[in-house]
């Protein structure tokens, strides 16, 4: 009986080959999957024991043929045969670029990131472990960053579950021999968070050790990104972040390093899953611009700048580390949750995406941001209810207001008829700006961010204000005009929502 | 008998010339006032009913005399003596730049600017000026932004006290004739705020206009700018602000007229009384790196930017709008009190000083920001309290810290043995960075600049940290070194002051 698959699903078929000297090394294999006249190749890889794999995302239903391609004969030469069946339901595939600043799915479905921070918990106790997917699934989070290699770095010094090369007899690393077994652990927690619908941003490099992993050979290096790619890239729900903080590693891995860390994953990933670098210091953004970048991964507090660095670089703005909720010594790791929430909010309605980190001082230092286990903070279920007012009107992604008064100092974006302003810190006892301007029937509820409430808005008469002198001489309204007013309840953290009356409403 | 005057007082003498034709415009006069060696011209000025008059802060004390210049006979070289006295208690001269980012009293005494906004207040009845002064006296402000000319604008469409212009046959003014009773009457209360100890920010040009005044010619405007230095540069109180947002009135007055303006100011303010000019647009400052401009002044939401406007010109910043607290429908006067004390903290934390107001909508339009009045808000109680913590301790200024991590994210500034940390929206438990790194005996106080406390600081021992890598692979700690750590309450706008011991403390 032929293998099934389903579409966006991982095929994979194993092969028995040399398992003396090397093979990570001293054995090449590509398979070469085809569908009538198209041919994807997709890499092979050694699983230790004598056995090598190949896993393949197919991205058509249908009947697909492959042949592998190896330096060793047994390898060599080998065909088999699949079909790809229609997607599960909630397999929408892997999430693309669309409409150049937002995110979809494959099938089209939209994807609004709302990520969190988990850098090291696959090295973790198992039972912490559990605990972390337990605590992800209800979450609301739809995306989590973490790390391939364990995590050397403060509240993190505990050793990992598994080393990522194997060890020789002299008990150092081989940075030669990947370990099967530490890939295959973090396959099975990728595909975990992939069956909750969570998209694994996988963290390939970053400074964060003791192990050596981080000063590896320029040649390990290659083969571990590629060794990485063959082993994960079926998994629809992966993204590649290349790196966390690349610029502290930038002395054993300078630009050129990066730019071609970035072309392996593009010689070698068919599936083509979203590829990002992310920055330490500020001053210190890789060139978002380059075309192997698909979308912009930055850590910056300063929100307000999010519509500028859509124009800047002309992607997807995410912005993983708007510093952390927390009370840690470090500054980024201790901001209120009303701040991150506020800033949640900033980056949404300013055109980008936002990711969460929570950092609380933990007697046995299990900090969510480093090796996951619970959340004990207060953002999470506002961002969830951020993630569901967003997932209830958006399709397209949010367009940010023109940078013109006001909004530099408030925030508003819009997709086709629905618009949300922000307000933030400001708290206007009545509101004007960015409310229609004609008699078409709306919706105008007010939201307010940190209380989760949504309530229709009091609409009065908009005030008239005396013309003001502009430039030039010519007498012009101080406000925008609207067809009317709104009340606010005079305190921070609102937000504004206007939309078309909903069908079968009222 | 000699008058007598007292050193930074003002002097003043009045000549009997001719009342005819247009005096304003026909007749001359400078006088020069001599002490030894040293001459100083100071220019006259018409105060209408065939009285002329000439005022004269001077510097020195000891035995002055004066002669006047021109062009009508009766006033040309009448000549005077006065002598000048010790200043009186609390007189302590104007203020000056000192220590390139900061200010003094000519005297050496201390001067940071706590300064407060009512445009148009000595335009409002005299019931509601009596009522500001009142208001005034006991804030804690000692700074006041106010405008020579009338204004225009949402919330204050009320007709001035007085035409700053008389009046023609036609009912029209006339530009060309100022209305002495006008000026007087800003004189007196200039001199009111003087007693009081507060300086007067005076604002020459605005564009919130509908009588002509921001249109005059420019002939008009220079005559204006003259004579307002006539009249006001003996008072020891005075600023002058060139214009409130110079640059909605780019198409009338280009750079070049401003300029032309501040060396008017230059050659007719024998005081050199400190001037600026203020933007409206936050991509339309002007160079202030002109030497004649003696400060920053600006209106900019972004208050960690702070350090880097000290960098860019090189003087003292006041950000005088960092947006206002009220809960108007315009957002640049509706911020929380929270928000807007928090950026007085940043700005101060950085090495520059923020201006007040405040902008609760009114049934009859009473707003402070405009028309003074009372205060309704929250902020200016915890501003008058940081103005005391500044003043218990600072002489020279604040130096911000270099900005190196963590000082991009939290606010660190001193002055000599005392030191600043802000924390603002940062929460930790537990804090490090900038705490003393010798053991000599310090105080470490917790002030909650919100509640305005100040608490002594639990010292704790600092913990250790794993050493990171570091760019260029050497291993470091993670936080900076310190001999201790402190225990902080974990929530929102709390502040750290490390000083000396306090002498007859303990």
């Amino acid at each position: 009986m032929k293998s099934s698959v389903e579409k966006w699903g991982p095929f994979e078929a194993a092969f028995q080959g040399p398992g003396d000297g090397n093979p990570f090394v001293d054995v090449t294999l590509d398979v070469a999957f085809s569908r009538e006249n198209r041919t994807v190749l997709a890499p092979g890889f050694y699983d230790g024991d004598g056995v090598y794999r190949v896993r393949f995302m197919p991205d058509t239903e249908g009947e697909w043929t492959y042949e592998t391609r190896s330096n060793v004969v047994a390898l060599n030469g080998v065909t088999g045969a699949f079909r790809c069946g229609p997607p599960s339901s909630g397999n929408h595939g892997p999430v693309r670029v669309r409409n150049r600043w937002h995110f979809a799915y494959a099938d089209g479905a939209p994807y609004f990131p709302f990520g969190t921070t988990c850098y090291a918990w696959t090295h973790q106790p198992l039972d912490v472990q559990r605990q972390t997917l337990a605590t992800m699934r209800p979450s609301g989070f739809n995306k989590l960053r973490m790390a391939v290699f364990p995590k050397h770095y403060t509240f993190n010094e505990n050793e990992p579950l598994h080393d990522i090369y194997e060890r020789g007899r002299d008990g150092a690393l081989d940075f030669d021999r990947p370990n099967p077994i530490a890939f295959r652990h973090f396959e099975t927690q990728v595909a975990a968070l992939g069956e909750m619908g969570i998209e694994a941003d996988v963290i390939i490099f970053h400074p964060y050790d003791r192990w050596g992993y981080c000063t590896m050979s320029a040649e390990q290096d290659d083969r571990y990104v590629r060794y990485l790619v063959a082993r994960l890239a079926a998994h629809r729900n992966v993204w590649w972040s290349l790196a966390n903080e690349y610029d502290f590693l930038i002395d054993v891995k300078p630009v050129a390093k990066w730019d071609r860390f970035f072309h392996i994953i593009e010689e070698n990933d068919p599936a083509r899953h979203l590829k990002s670098i992310h920055n330490g210091e500020e001053t210190m953004n890789f060139d978002h611009r380059k075309p192997w970048v698909d979308h912009v991964c930055i850590q910056n507090w300063n929100v307000k700048r999010t519509t500028a660095w859509r124009n800047d670089w002309g992607k997807p703005i995410v912005n993983d580390e708007l510093e952390y909720e927390g009370d840690i010594s470090l500054a980024w790791g201790n901001i209120t949750a009303q701040e991150l929430v506020h800033r949640f909010w900033v980056t949404m309605t300013r055109g980008g995406y936002a990711g969460h980190g929570e950092c609380y001082a933990h007697p046995q230092d299990l900090l969510w941001w480093a090796k996951g286990g619970v959340l004990h903070g207060e953002s999470s279920r506002r961002i969830a209810f951020l993630r569901s007012i967003i997932e209830e009107d958006v399709v397209n992604g949010l367009t940010p207001a023109p940078d013109e008064w006001p909004w530099q100092r408030v925030s508003m974006a819009g997709d086709g008829e629905v618009r949300f302003i922000y307000l933030g810190e400001h708290q206007p006892g009545l509101w004007i700006a960015g409310l229609p301007t004609d008699d078409r029937p709306c919706e105008v509820d007010v939201i307010d961010a940190w209380n989760m409430t949504v309530t229709p808005a009091k609409r009065v008469p908009r005030p008239s204000f005396p013309k003001l002198r502009q430039r030039g001489g010519a007498l012009r309204d101080p406000q925008p005009l609207a067809s009317f007013a709104i009340e606010l309840p005079s305190k921070p953290y609102q937000a504004i929502r206007i939309r078309p009356p909903r069908k079968g409403a009222g």
